[in-house]
């Protein structure tokens, strides 16, 4: 089959690498018909990571189903499915809590495991034709009838809205609130949407990218250029100096400052100044316990300068980590289903996977215009 | 009256200080018979803060209601009364909500507002033999019939134990949890204390102080002294290698290694490190926005070193801040009134009010066997 | 000042009455400009209560505040306010948890208090010039600089929208969910628009009256006619025989089946039945203790005859009572001052306050189009 | 293999049936040790269900695993496991969310599957030599070292303990409250020693049997005996008129007055009447949809005389149903596991399989000292 493969630092390639295929009883294999580029590929391609050179990549994923393995009871050949990018066993102490991304059992001595990504175990990703489903009656999620017209809407059900959701839920986000999203990628462009369709009565979106903010705007968001003024100051004087009662970071460790410099704590500590007292911050943008490429000494210790004293004498909490996508992916697909949400609005590019080297190229260079590419096998 | 006034760094003493009294028609005049002194008055008994020489000290306080204002029409004069270290209006948008520790009312331009404290608003201290309570109506607990004779119980209820219950609160303990409490001083103990009385399964606690060691055994709970070998390792090695549910910080910044040495972050650090994918972190312990005698150069402007990448690896979340001691403390008192809880095994030393300033010199130098110290004046 | 007066059954009527007064120093007087009629005052107008004639009714008020009592510190005259229903004292055992609709204070005796009410204190309602606000600073809601042009919107905050949510907070709404709304009075529209406000993907509401049902096809909801058919039958069909995620009974005693007689437990076991297994129930509409006009025996001791089996069964739970006003209101004021709420599209009728009798007289016979009254003394 | 058969009303035998096996590649076989009698036996026993003759009984189950199906990967032979009452996929809608007590998968048309019970699917029990386990990496749950030796203990995790534990969670008991047990049985005392291990203040059982009241006690309750007086007016008398905060009612629709006679809504009615306003009641008791031996006719139908008025007046909530014991049984596992729990203080008798028809006929009679039975087969 054809498949997208890292070769190295800035170097990918659809090659043809072996079929994926039923391994065990309770697999699923799907024929995948569209997979996403996530932001958190481009840490891969840009060398920030240790993903080995062969690994296909490609952890947002939705196709239809080929063949069920013998001990696979609810999952049926036909059936189209989204695939969330953790994989997880459903059984697992975190399993069955919902805690999905971070799965004991899929990738031994480490929580949670994902398709085609550093760190998350030995699975081959969705960017290809063919994509192995392991624990496939627990990490399929079924689609309504229309959801081969729906693609582009629905294939943001395997990460991407779920990650900006889960933005939302670690920062308690309640209907009336004031919300400020640091970072307006794809995942704070999600955050912003999610935010405002739970009710939120503002949200502000901070970012440099004016064309990231015309989108933020779009999502009925009000944009906050950094490159105008601090946007602390921006956030407090728009909410009376009281400060927003929520946040969210979606930007992580590659946080830059608008002179270009790389400033991990940035985006988090400017959540932290901008929440009113008692405020309480989601934390998706990516942060690493050890960085290979550091732009300073705290960051190969996986560390930031955080604001500690204001984050405690404001009283705020904080939550963080990978999205546990099944906790969020039936009730945000009812929402598409029902025609309330249309996320597809994100995609810029929908190419063919032949295209998809040149596709990293121009994403991992924030080419104006390519928010969000989708491929198609 | 008689009080105990700060006069400068490691300088206190009792003086003769103009009565307490009704200033406004919804305030309360209490004659306090039990006032302890906090870990926290020793932050500026130190000189780490920027409290004003001539203030009197002194937030954890009981006593007997002597005259009430116009406007109160709950408490009256005779009534046994604990007072929480927070002041706060009952009507402001946090305290509304119950976030008591941060009202926006008593002391302008800051959330939240505090009896004797730096930073914390013009109100004197209970260390003294009246006490004007803003807002009776609103702050003061009412007693059962048994106060006088349990004032050691009772007046735990001003701070202390509401303050370690926090950070329990904050960590959401839940029943069958493992919890790791770091710091073992009054906070510390009361926090394992309340791990235990909310159905822990198993409460470490790591501090240095062999005696704190020993209280902390005696309400049940598993030692962990950071002299024998690091005590993440000494965590993880006691779960198999999972990791503590749940971990509670009760440090703060003046955190110090075994040499003695301050390390900021250190038991923040800790408990990243040594809870389980998925954890929670309550932080009670003190951090300050800036520290005038800082010991490094993040410490200067309130940050630390923060462990995130571990942090956002494995999910974790955490709370902070002073506790909100109305969400609790009603709860907390019919614990003791039923004969459930006696917070009261905490004080190691009732000493009339006359010998507080000997009393400030032995807790400070944190003299073996100086747990708590309750005054009477 | 003029007022509405309870003269008898069916008998209310504008007379000169004492004007309202500052009558303790935590009062707060307010100039009536905007005063609803409510579907709970119907009750006590068809002499189904047992409230004493001579009683100004009026529990949905909104106006300025002339003067304020000597102890009053946050509210100014000349401020815009919306008075919550409920009268609150913000400091007993309930209120300190925000459930202040159950204050213990205001009314010996008795969870709970209100403006003009029966059963609910000696407090008069506010379908007058003048209203006298006790406890003015923790029940007076400031509005922004628009209230006087937004009355309509701003008034709806005393009850009828908090309600309509309080009803989606007690079956705990998410985003995603399915959601039956049972009831199209104004408290059933609002639960539908508070439900689609946080997201549901698809709300239902079942009611007999067309014009009712078109306001809610108005606000996004599915209309469910039981005239039609078994409105759970229809719901179950519309959800693939699985029934609704969540339901909120805005009824009340007074349900009627489509052949108009009175059955009480009607909307509610309709709700037991159309959720599925594992839903939850938020009852907001109206069920006494004793009904001084019973239609059956067990009405007449406060009870139905309730399908407890199939709730059981279904492992459903349910949450009841008068909204907490306070808990909502401040959050729902900035939905409509950020522009993305107008519940003021519920009115039907703006009278002046002469015309409140005939006003009346049409919404107790529910004339068509009398959805709403709102009355400018 | 030997099993526990039934053949009809009051009619229950040890005999020969087939062994079970292994039928399905995610099964795990596994060879009873402990297998308890339940209440909810005896419903079946005494012919108040539909089940079928020939059904073996038994959901109460602990044992060594002998077998494992192909697909299993969590659970090998040789593991001590205690597998909860309810069947569960571990896959579908509710499973996801925790509420595996109400599987949409192994018990089609029906939500929630179980062993040996009437209306739980086809699946025989565990009063037998062999137990087959569906899902068995979901469903079992491993026990520590010590498991041999403390089956009486560990024995409790599978149903009855986490039952009396789900009464308090869906009453939401915290630290400090009061709460009344409504009942002494089995669930009835474990939901009492939930509540005392969750650190409540107070807790009353009410019971009619002195022997069981005997047992409450033992485990700290105050006991409440409605032959003395009202147990409504003894609760309130104890907590100054104000009512408990919270109640679980652990009896169901076979609720019996002082008299003896069949009152079903009896116990439910009194937790409405004995809760505080704005309390909470957790309902575990056992209600039916349709009762084919009913005492009066509501009860044909799945209905009682419910108290709405005041439950709508005081704003209560309640939660009802089968217990999710996988949400629990690990969590309680670790209690026993640390000492802090021994649940099995409630086993009065121990008896071989071969007795167990005359454990059934003592156990139905409510003989004094038969609180509970455990069969070793």
């Amino acid at each position: 089959m054809k498949a997208l493969v890292y070769r190295g630092k800035r170097t990918v390639g659809v090659e043809n690498v072996p079929d994926a295929r039923i391994e065990s009883p309770t697999d699923v294999l799907v024929r995948v018909t569209t997979t996403n580029i996530c932001g958190s590929d481009l840490h891969m391609y840009e060398g920030r990571t240790n993903v080995e050179k062969g690994k296909v990549l490609g952890h947002e994923n939705l196709g239809q189903v080929l063949e069920v393995g013998s001990a696979v009871v609810r999952i049926k050949p036909g059936d189209w499915v989204c695939l969330p990018f953790n994989i997880a066993c459903g059984f697992c102490r975190n399993c069955e809590r919902g805690l999905t991304g971070f799965c004991l059992t899929v990738n031994p001595g480490f929580a949670g495991g994902a398709y085609g990504y550093a760190s998350m175990g030995p699975y081959p990703g969705g960017q290809a034709e063919l994509l192995r489903v392991p624990f496939g009656d627990f990490n399929c999620l079924r689609l309504p009838p229309d959801a081969a017209e729906r693609q582009k809407d629905y294939v943001m059900l395997a990460d991407i809205w779920p990650a900006g959701y889960h933005a939302t839920e670690l920062a308690h986000v309640r209907p009336g609130e004031s919300v400020a999203v640091f970072g307006a990628g794809p995942v704070g462009l999600m955050a912003a949407y999610s935010a405002a369709l739970k009710g939120a009565s503002t949200v502000y979106v901070v970012d440099h990218q004016s064309d990231r903010l015309r989108l933020a705007e779009a999502v009925g968001a009000v944009p906050v250029d950094p490159g105008q003024a601090d946007p602390v100051e921006q956030l407090l004087m728009a909410t009376g100096g009281n400060g927003v009662d929520k946040a969210c970071e979606c930007v992580g460790w590659q946080a830059h400052d608008p002179a270009g410099n790389e400033q991990p704590a940035l985006a988090l500590n400017n959540a932290v100044q901008a929440v009113r007292a008692t405020g309480e911050i989601g934390v998706v943008g990516d942060f690493v316990p050890d960085d290979p490429a550091p732009h300073d000494e705290l960051a190969a210790h996986g560390q930031v300068a955080f604001d500690i004293g204001t984050f405690y004498q404001k009283g705020l909490s904080m939550g963080s980590g990978q999205c546990n996508v099944k906790a969020y992916n039936r009730y945000l697909r009812d929402l598409i289903a029902a025609g309330v949400a249309e996320p597809g609005f994100l995609v810029s590019h929908e190419l063919p996977l032949d295209d998809a080297a040149s596709a990293y190229r121009h994403f991992d260079e924030r080419d104006t215009g390519w928010t969000k590419v989708v491929l198609h096998p």
